[in-house]
Formats: C-alpha cells, structure tokens, sequence
C-alpha cells in the first residue's frame, strides 16, 4: 500500500509527545516526572485479586462474555451511587451514563459524534494533550484561552465566543473542554466564581461543556468546589470520569454523563468501535465499588501523594534557583507546573536532562499551536520521595548550568 | 445541545440492528438463534481465575498500571509463536503486530487510517454487518460482491475493480474486506483457488486486502486452507485475529497483523482513541497462551459446537419443509445461512417468531443497500442441543403458517 493512500484522519493524527519521549528511554537510573501513572503501590491487589478470581469463577457468563455496549449495569449502578455520595449529583439514571474503555475513548467519542472540520473547540493553554489528539482527528479548530493561577482566563474566552457571534460562527462553537480539579498539565484548580461564569457563558451562547475529572478525589488541600455539572444541573454538560487515578488505570474504566440523548448517540458511536469494555474489568470494579471500601483506600493514597507533593515543592523551593521562576502549588491532583524565564526551551533541555538520569514533559507538548515552551509537566505521583529529591536536585544542576 | 449539533460522522453511524433487534426480548422461553457469543461453558474458567489473581497480585506493576499502545510485550509474542505454529507464519516481528480491544476496534482502527469519504471498499453480499457499521462512519462507498458457495464471485469483483479502473478511481480502492473461513453470516470458506485468485486480483491491481479471521479454529470437517496472508506473503494484507471465540470475549483481545508501517499508523489511532487495550485482560490471555493448553481447549469446544452444527442441519432438514429454501452446510465457525423463497420477508417474520419463543437474524441486516431478504442468520453455538432442535422445529412451524 502506497504511503500516500492513508486516510485524511489518518494525517492529522501526531503521536503523543509523551509517549514518543518516554518511549525506551532504557535508562536503569532514569528518575522520570514523565508519566501521569499512579504509583502501583496504592493499587488494592490483594482484594482486586480475589474479586477477579472470584467474578470469573461465578459470574463468568456476563464477565467472559460479550456485554452490553451502553456498559455493565452493575457498574452503572454502583457509578449512580458514588456520584450521588461523592457529587451530590441526585437523579441520575441508567441511560444518563455509558461506560467507556477508560477516559480516552470518552474523549474521542465525543469527538466522534460532535465534531466536524469546522466546528470550534475551546481548550486551555496549557492543555491536556490526550484531549487535544482525541478531538484533533476530527479535525476542528482550537481556540485557546489562557489558564491563570484561578483557572481560565474567562473575559478572554467570551471576547472568543462574541468574536465567533460576530462571525456568524457560533453555532459551530461545540463544546469547551475543562478540567476543573487540578487541571492536567497546570495543576490549576477553577475557582467557585469561574465555574459560575464558565456556566452562565454557555447558557448565555448556548454550548456545552465537556468537564474531565479525572483527579477530583485526589484533593490534599482546601474545600471541595461543586462540579460544573452539579452547578449547571447537568445542563449542556458532559461529565467525564474514570476509575484509572483512584482504583486502577489497567482496568480502563471510564464514565460520560449527560444527557440521555447525547449518551445513546456516544453508545451508537462505541458499538462500532469496540463493541464493549471488557466484561471482565467492569464487574471487577463493579464488585469493588460495591465493597465500599474505595474512599478509606483513597484517603491512604492521598497521603501518599500529599507528602510526595510537598516533598516536590521544597526540592523546587531548595534546588531551583533561577529568578523568574515560578511554578504551581496545586490543591491535589498529580502534576506540578513550572515556568521558567523565556529564555529557557524546556524541549532543547530534554536530552540533557535524560543523560543525567531525569525526565519531564516539556511544555510545548501542551500547546495547540505547539509553541516553544519555557515550561515543564513534573508529575509527583510515581517516583518515590528520595527520587523526587534527588529528579529535582539534577533539573536544578542542569538549569544552573544552562542559564 | 441542539440535535442539529451532531457531527455528520454521527450522522453515518447506525445502530446495530442485531443488537436493537436483540435488546431486552424479556422472554424467558426463547431460544435465540441471534448472537454470534460463543457457548459461556467452553470458557476454561478455573484456569482463566487462577491465572487472574496470579497476575494481578504478582503482576499488578504492568495489569493494573497504563500500558504501552501497541500491546502487551509478553502477549505480542505469544502471539508470534501462535501464529508461527498455527498458521506457518514465520519472521514477525513485535512491530507487525497491534493489539487492539477486540476485532470491531481492528476494524475501526483499519478505516480509521484507510478510508475517506471518498474511498471504495469491496465486501461481499451478504457481509459481516460489524465491519460495515465500523467501516461506514468513515463514509466510504461500498461494492458489494455476490458470495457463492465457494466465496466471493471474483468474476463480478474483478468487473468491479476494471469499472474503477476505467472511472480513474482505481487509486480511491482502498481494500477488499473478505472472511474467508466460515464466514459470517453466509458459512461459507472461499476456496483455495479463489484464495489464490483474490491475491492475484490484489497484485495485478494493487490494493489491500483485510483478512479478518475470527473463526479459523473452529473448523469442523474438512482440511485448513492458507490463510490470503500466507498466500500473498503479508504483501498488501492485513490479518485480523481475536481470542473472542476461542478463549473468551470478555477479554476483548484482537489483533491486526500486518506491514509494520501501517500497523504504526493503526497503533498512532489507538493513541487518540482509548490509550491502550486493558493490562489485566492482555496479560491474563498471555499467561494463558504460555500454558500451552488451549488447542487441547479448543478441540473440546470443536467436539461441541460440530455437534450443534450438526444437530442444527438435521433439525432444518426435519422441520423445514419448504420448496426452494436452501441452507449452508458449513465446515466451521458458529453459523448456518438460511434462505427462502423470494416470498418469504424474514424481517417481517422476526417479530412472530419472537413471539413463539424463537430468535434469529433477519438477512436485511447483512447487505450494504438494506435490501429486502428472505434469508436468516442461524447461529447454533449457544443454545443446547435440545433447544436447537426445539427452536428449528418452532420455525419449521412458523414457515409453514406463513407461506
């Protein structure tokens, strides 16, 4: 087959800057702030791995076989419930939630029933880039609305949004996407005020809000703030989840719920595309989730990264000496940002940093214009607390060197 | 969200009719003819239990964590030797081989990166109606070839492709998709002759072919064919496999085989559209395969499903007494291919038999132009032996009221 009989989708797809970075890196001594992979040690083995024995053994016709698109319904009930608990999030039915093969395939759904080449998506910058690479084969455009200390820059996203009415562009406005809690890559939380803004805008010009809340339960300071979704009333919002931050992403559960309609529309998109989530690792967590134990689970784990959050943020305070340098002191979640002055390009810095044994994601990765960046990803959750001492003393070295 | 709101590849999608037609009987009585789900006893699940809580006690760094998009190392090779042993294939490399979650996302992936809406695809008439629904989001135009009792006429496909050729449309052929072993839903295994003729169509005209193989151990009488991938030797195919119907589809394990260029490009998709394929399902059906014990396994489950077979053919032969109706006699896979007279509408007759506890595929659901048919899909691996020969026996009745 001839290179050049790829699809027009098949064009627009670029790998995963970091994926492509951490790909073999082969190094024995490597400390990486790479990945956003939860530390393996807060995985629940002993007990998933009596559950799992257990389901194949006695519900092995619903968890060896072929299931139902639209999800386990065991899995959706025990779902209905810890939103209810969780959220406050009261109402909710069978048909409001699909079950998707982990947050991803929630992402690239939406882009599948959604998205058109010219429909407008509002993201922020810095982005996640997992979103970006889902909607982007669809082939809409950006528009980027920068992220401050409180989240997005919203009297620059309505200047967007009146810029696209002027246009008589607004109806191809579909969707902005947000992540509320702990932002990936800012480590940003949204603000009360923001998120009421945030909502009243897409009342006002009437378009949704996909809300990703992958790390919600991952909070170590401060109050919890409503979701989008609870404040909106589950109006124009889809409401992303999954289980891979606080039970297991090996599992690959994730969640949309919204509207009944726009859910059987995503349902339809999935039987094409892979049918069904396996059986075995949704009633897995089914089970899990029905044992009730997940949230004194998460408490530990949330410990864990608190201290390794700290940890991260005196090594920076202690080894990053650079004037203008500034980074993020995120509520929860996994990854800190830090900038540095402009005349730093943390993607030239990469390879050096590999061979002294550190790993980052440079910040261009989370642009859509993939801009130069002076910034980079550092995710606290993996490493232990003397590697994150000893990451962050060779990226001081380095800086120092390089300035 | 406005309805109007959805994208135009929404648009394309269309609900499975066998899954709608399928949904919620609710009869307790019914013998479903429908699925094509394997039989839940031949899953080998005391092995599939133990080895599951093995592997996510001992193994939980790599089943419970992210892992890499193209698959599960351990797996991949597994593969490799099973495909070395089985089928004679020989020097694969990892980099040839995708994992995806399931068949239907290897189709998916496969239009994903081949189609346009532009592009043509040849299938056969009547054709797996779960590659279509994947292939059609992407908007291609669909030749349909007649499928004869040895396979695709490929007198009329070679027509076909000379018509392209004459258009200046050869170039937007992207692939022929075939099943060319016990098909679905016809039965029917293309000869080695024409196994021979299609290769040399794909050569003479240069497009690619995509082999999906599902049901290749399933074989009930007769000898093994090459696979086209061995004919052509991998040039300009690709080989679909799944664990689906040999160890379990709950696991959702498939597998595309092919030039190590397009499967990079497969993998990229998979990236943007769920990540990776689940840790825990990939590595529990490598341990499995490393036992060594599944074609041990499977000549237990060939011993069973021959014996529905052919529990079924006599039951047809015995209860369906109608002139010119005729049916498949196939040597593998899960179903027989039914067809009756002109007269008979078997989607009209689908809610009758529903209604005297009796399932089965109207043949409508497997023609690309939604053609009225007289046909029925009969699938005989998961209902007893006992409730094959009721069932029949109520649609023998039931053809015999209505004709």
């Amino acid at each position: 087959m001839l290179e050049n009989s790829f699809s027009s989708m098949s064009k627009r797809m670029k790998s995963s800057i970091i994926r492509e970075l951490l790909r073999d890196t082969g190094i024995v001594s490597l400390i990486s702030f790479g990945g956003g992979a939860p530390d393996p040690e807060t995985f629940d083995r002993e007990v998933l791995a009596e559950i799992s024995k257990d389901v194949i053994l006695n519900e092995y016709k619903f968890a060896l076989q072929y299931g139902p698109t639209e999800g386990d319904p065991i899995l959706k009930n025990e779902y209905i419930k810890v939103l209810k608990e969780r959220k406050g999030i009261n109402g909710l039915k069978p048909e409001n939630l699909l079950i998707t093969t982990g947050s991803q395939q929630a992402l690239d759904l939406i882009g599948r029933i959604m998205l058109d080449t010219d429909s407008y998506v509002i993201v922020g910058h810095p982005v996640y880039l997992g979103a970006i690479s889902a909607f982007k084969s669809y082939g809409p455009k950006f528009i980027a609305v920068d992220i401050e200390d409180d989240g997005f820059n919203i009297d620059q996203m309505e200047k967007e949004i009146k810029k696209l009415d002027q246009n008589k562009e607004l109806s191809k406005l579909r969707f902005v996407y947000a992540v509320p809690n702990f932002d990936n890559p800012s480590g940003v939380t949204l603000s009360l005020e923001k998120r009421k803004a945030l909502v009243d805008l897409s009342r006002k010009y009437n378009f949704m809000i996909v809300e990703d809340d992958p790390y919600g339960e991952l909070r170590y300071e401060g109050e919890r703030l409503p979701d989008l979704y609870e404040i909106a009333e589950g109006h124009n919002v889809l409401l992303l989840n999954t289980l891979s931050k606080v039970m297991s992403p090996g599992l690959r559960i994730g969640l949309i719920v919204g509207d009944s309609k726009i859910v059987a529309k995503a349902a339809l998109g999935k039987q094409g595309v892979d049918l069904c989530t396996p059986g075995l690792t949704q009633r897995i967590a089914a089970r899990y989730l029905q044992k009730g134990t997940i949230f004194e689970r998460i408490k530990e784990s949330v410990k864990i990264y608190r201290s390794k959050k700290n940890k991260m943020l005196d090594a920076i305070e202690k080894y990053v000496k650079i004037d203008g340098a500034r980074w993020t002191r995120p509520d929860g979640g996994l990854f800190i940002w830090l900038e540095l002055p402009k005349n730093f390009d943390t993607m030239e810095l990469f390879e050096k940093a590999k061979k002294i044994g550190v790993a980052y994601i440079p910040g261009t990765a989370f642009y859509v214009d993939d801009r130069k960046s002076s910034a980079m990803r550092l995710s606290f959750c993996l490493p232990s607390e003397d590697e994150i001492e000893e990451g962050i003393k060779r990226i001081g070295h380095l800086l120092e060197i390089d300035r």
